[in-house]
């Protein structure tokens, strides 16, 4: 067994690209991802789960077809499973995702900016 | 839809007692808790899930048999299933645990600090 606590400010420090999820921990069959993120993501949804933000640094916008919610650090929210939704950030903001292993950034909606699946860092 | 975030800070302000677990997110079949603590928690497992700590203000030391882990701010750790642990914190800390839902704080060891399941805040 591994006694190293997930250092999430360590994690960031090792990528750069925005969009592209890092996985940094697995909890049964779930995962714990890390992303830098800005500008617009695209529409989509993921219609098997639910699927958690939570944001670390920086504002995260995720407009929904009949509203928006806005995250600053500290704060979370539970996009429910089937629901479109679009991730925006005026300026970069670092993220924690958390959902089954196996989900694709981009859901159903493939994209330039769909990323490599499981991916650590 | 609800389009407010879930913010920690806000959580943390309704309620004072150490080791009793708030919920204040579910995700599919899985919880996120909010939890203030502050001194020795009793040993115990989860036989059937690992369980996820992040901290999020304080220091929280969680003891295993064979080792220790310190967690400060931003930090997380994944306790596998099985695994016998202890949290303990000097002074007070707040963490968020994710689990399945239906979890509970003491496992299998039934003791005055088990608390009771699936509270909200």
């Amino acid at each position: 067994m591994n006694f190293s606590a997930i250092n999430f400010k360590d994690k960031f420090s090792k990528f750069s690209e925005h969009w592209s999820p890092r996985v940094v921990a697995e909890m049964n069959d779930y995962q714990f991802k890390l992303v830098k993120v800005e500008g617009e993501f695209v529409w989509h949804d993921h219609p098997d789960t639910d699927e958690v933000f939570i944001v670390l640094d920086g504002i995260l916008n995720i407009e929904f077809r009949e509203g928006v919610v806005t995250l600053n650090p500290g704060e979370m929210f539970v996009i429910p499973k089937g629901v479109e939704h679009r991730p925006v950030a005026e300026s970069e903001c670092k993220i924690m995702i958390v959902e089954p292993k196996g989900v694709v950034n981009t859901g159903d909606s493939e994209s330039e900016l769909t990323a490599e699946n499981d991916v650590w860092v």
